[in-house]
């Protein structure tokens, strides 16, 4: 069926970009940078920050709101921060405008200048710790478990829908703890939870890892982090968990009296997801047709659309709909009876395939006199007939089996596009022809991860976790080397 | 018991600052206007969100997100908005930081000017209208039911925690219709649906009514509100719905074709409401001892304190406690059991009467002996000792009469605070000595009600909708009313 959609063998960055608008996820706004997210794109950001929201409060965390402005002068406070983050950011100078005694229309008022630049947050680790000063004073005020949905604004200058834009939809959680150890407990947490909903949830396999200092996150010790391939085998970053030690307590002056009355300086957590996700949804199981949605994340999960010819058959086809309809969303599922009457049945396949629906379901006149349904699943394109007494239970296991299937593609993809090399030009030569995960040995030197992201263009992804320790020597240097890392061109 | 919280008689406005942040519900933050909004009063602004998000989304509306930048030409688009709206705003002028040479830390970068400054939107507007230029084309594209949850800058001289803030939370509908009436009928509907949430669900009662032309939002043909009145007789206006006409279709050129192919301008309504909502909460049901929550709204509904000497009356009592949290969890209540050791009941009473909690219940050595429980109700103050194998249900019971109370009550404050006046003196006087809300004739003219405020500082709240028409004289000029409108001062 014809989606006019680039292949993705063709042009695959334009093929993600043309996705993105007619399966009316985003679109560039008059605002350079900045994004308009429009409802159906929102609505799959609604289930997930539904769904994390849910996992943050099971483990003890609470919501809570900072504000938009930062000002310029809190950034120079921790040392490593300020060189990360203020810097491609949008300043405030100003808090007036108006009208021109020229007569050309508004104008910022000169006289309104403020004493000191606000900076709209990049991220909210400098305003949060130093609210956190007031708010902690003794051992029983730890662990402070607070997350915040939040816009953050970065100043970039080639953004691309919900991979990279100037605006960005996020949480960030923050947490304080009373000892090290319970601070990277939580930051190794939080990772497990992003893996745990980026794999059940969005059918993404991801591998979780430890940054390299030179990737770690501005003024954090270590950074947990979640690494998935995409289709074009370029790595995203799926998620970011920081362990901060206690730079940011004594940046800010936050100390507590522990048990024993003693005062000590709190220690630090970070971590966030954003709407970028939603670009790695995209690139993982999409297809040339469209989009492809994993049912957990999916709005509408089925699809009904009525074929007929006179109203007859209409009332007929809809009387079924309506029937079959019930009978899922007892079983919870989220169905939607399309029964326009504005749009042919024909437009209504294509537009549901671009929209990657997981179920469509056709109810002709034939399928009335015989009672059955025809049934396609949006991951294989397949179609069944399916008897209609039978068919709600069906479904709800068909919604399970595509849910395993787009996880089991996508593992399957990664083993494929994963190569353990043994030397640089091997490395070199997979990078060229293939792309993907590169497991390699490396010296753990900042010069040698340098010198092969300047000769290659790839970066250190991460050191695995879940990997098992084998020891070699340094595929550029020679040198020792105590397990494997992953490398890719990244996002 | 001893709050240290100022009372209402003495210094109602001091009372509501300490109360807020007592409460643990808001603070201010290093940043001029801006607040935090802290984990419980957040909690509370949850709620509020996920009950008006059912509400739109029963009526049809789906969200979507625009951006937080509005380039400034695109409020000289619609005249009368630009006065009303691009005045005092956050105005961002440059998109850099860098470390200054002089070695003064970091500096914005002079050479990162924008070539057109960006407003951090105090209302979406003209991003919105902006963007709905490109989704409609046809008949069929309408109506267009779009809502936004987002935070807005609007940058004010004096603010108050939650009442005016410079950054504030709220929802945006924006909606476009293809014809005049269906746009009334809309703003109408919201108007509704903001009246039944704030009655229902806050126990606010609210007037609704219309604006009148110098109290309309700055763009607006008609502007719909509900008015609420608060303990210290002033006014608040609790939610807006504004009919725009073809207004903004105009100034962003959005046309449709309609079924006859003709092209026209399209109707617009758009309607909000904010954190100012939790103002109003704790101004219409609060007390010295602290904040009262209608049951509806309260994160936690049920408290259970365990009071014990030692390490076996800790778990005797705890026991029951934990059997009467799962009875009332079962009956869909939301309970928490406090049994930190780090602090004393007393301190946990204290605590939970000032945070609101509806119902608080205290189980001792004895109750555990008698098999029965004490039960407080914030609202009155009162307690009572129940059999703990009917608490459950009676609890259940006593949360809904708490409901209701509270709405009872604010109701017959109102009626108290209510007065008709048939003169200008007569209507000084009562303003005077007791405020309120006051119905009063006014010839229609802005002169007069200009005048009005400027005597007296009283404004039109709104012009009452559900009222009965009864023609009169106006108390100032004498000339012709149709009906008597509704003057207060107002936050
Ligand atoms: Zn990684
Ligand atoms: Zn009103």
């Amino acid at each position: 069926m014809g989606k006019n959609l680039t292949t993705r063998a063709e042009d695959y960055s334009k093929w993600y970009n043309e996705l993105v608008i007619k399966a009316d996820l985003a679109e560039n706004s008059g605002v350079r940078g900045c994004m308009v997210i429009k409802p159906y794109g929102f609505a799959i950001w609604e289930r997930m920050q539904a769904e994390l929201d849910r996992m943050f409060k099971e483990t003890g965390h609470q919501n809570a709101y900072f504000p938009l402005f930062i000002p310029k002068s809190y950034f120079s406070k921790e040392a490593s921060h300020v060189d990360g983050f203020a810097k491609e950011c949008a300043v405030v100078t100003h808090y007036r405008l108006k009208n021109d005694p020229d007569g050309n229309g508004i104008i910022v008022d000169p006289e309104a200048k403020l004493e000191e630049e606000l900076i709209v947050r990049p991220t909210s680790e400098t305003i949060i710790w130093d609210t956190y000063r007031k708010w902690i004073q003794s051992y029983r005020d730890l662990p402070l478990l607070i997350n915040q949905w939040a816009n953050v604004v970065r100043w970039e200058l080639r953004t691309r829908l919900f991979l990279r834009t100037a605006e960005f939809l996020w949480q960030e959680g923050h947490t304080a703890h009373a000892t090290k150890d319970e601070a990277i407990a939580e930051a190794e947490q939080m990772m497990n939870i992003y893996a745990e909903f980026v794999e059940n949830f969005m059918a993404i396999p991801v591998i979780k890892g430890l940054k390299t200092e030179s990737e770690r996150f501005a003024g954090a010790l270590e950074t947990y982090c979640i690494e998935a391939l995409m289709q074009d085998g370029k790595a995203l970053q799926a998620g970011t968990s920081h362990f901060l030690g206690q730079n940011f307590a004594k940046a800010f002056d936050v100390k507590f009296a522990n048990k024993e009355g003693k005062q000590d300086y709190v220690w630090a957590t970070s971590w966030g997801v954003s709407t970028r996700l939603i670009g790695a949804l995209i690139m993982t199981h999409s297809d040339d047709n469209g989009l492809v949605l994993p049912p957990n994340l999916a709005p509408d999960q089925v699809v009904i659309v009525p074929i007929y010819r006179d109203d007859e058959q209409f009332e007929a086809t809809s009387n079924v709909a309506n029937e079959l309809m019930a009978e899922l969303r007892s079983l919870g599922i989220r169905v939607k009876f399309d029964n326009r009457d504005t749009h042919k049945p024909g437009w209504k396949f294509n537009e549901y395939e671009l929209k990657g629906v997981p179920v469509r379901i056709a109810i002709g006149p034939k399928d009335v006199e015989n009672g059955t349904v025809e049934v396609a699943r949006r991951d294989t394109l397949s179609k069944e007939m399916m008897n209609k007494s039978e068919a709600a239970s069906a479904i709800k296991e068909l919604l399970d089996e595509i849910q395993k299937n787009l996880f089991t593609k996508a593992i399957d993809f990664r083993k494929e596009n994963t190569t353990e090399v043994s030397s640089y030009s091997e490395f070199k030569e997979v990078l060229e022809s293939n792309g993907g995960f590169i497991l390699a040995h490396w010296d753990g030197t900042p010069e040698t991860e340098e010198q092969i992201k300047n000769e290659t263009k790839a970066t250190i992804r991460c050191i695995p976790i879940d990997a098992d320790d084998a020891s070699g020597s340094c595929m550029v240097t020679g040198k020792p080397s105590a397990r494997k890392v992953i490398f890719a061109k990244a996002y």
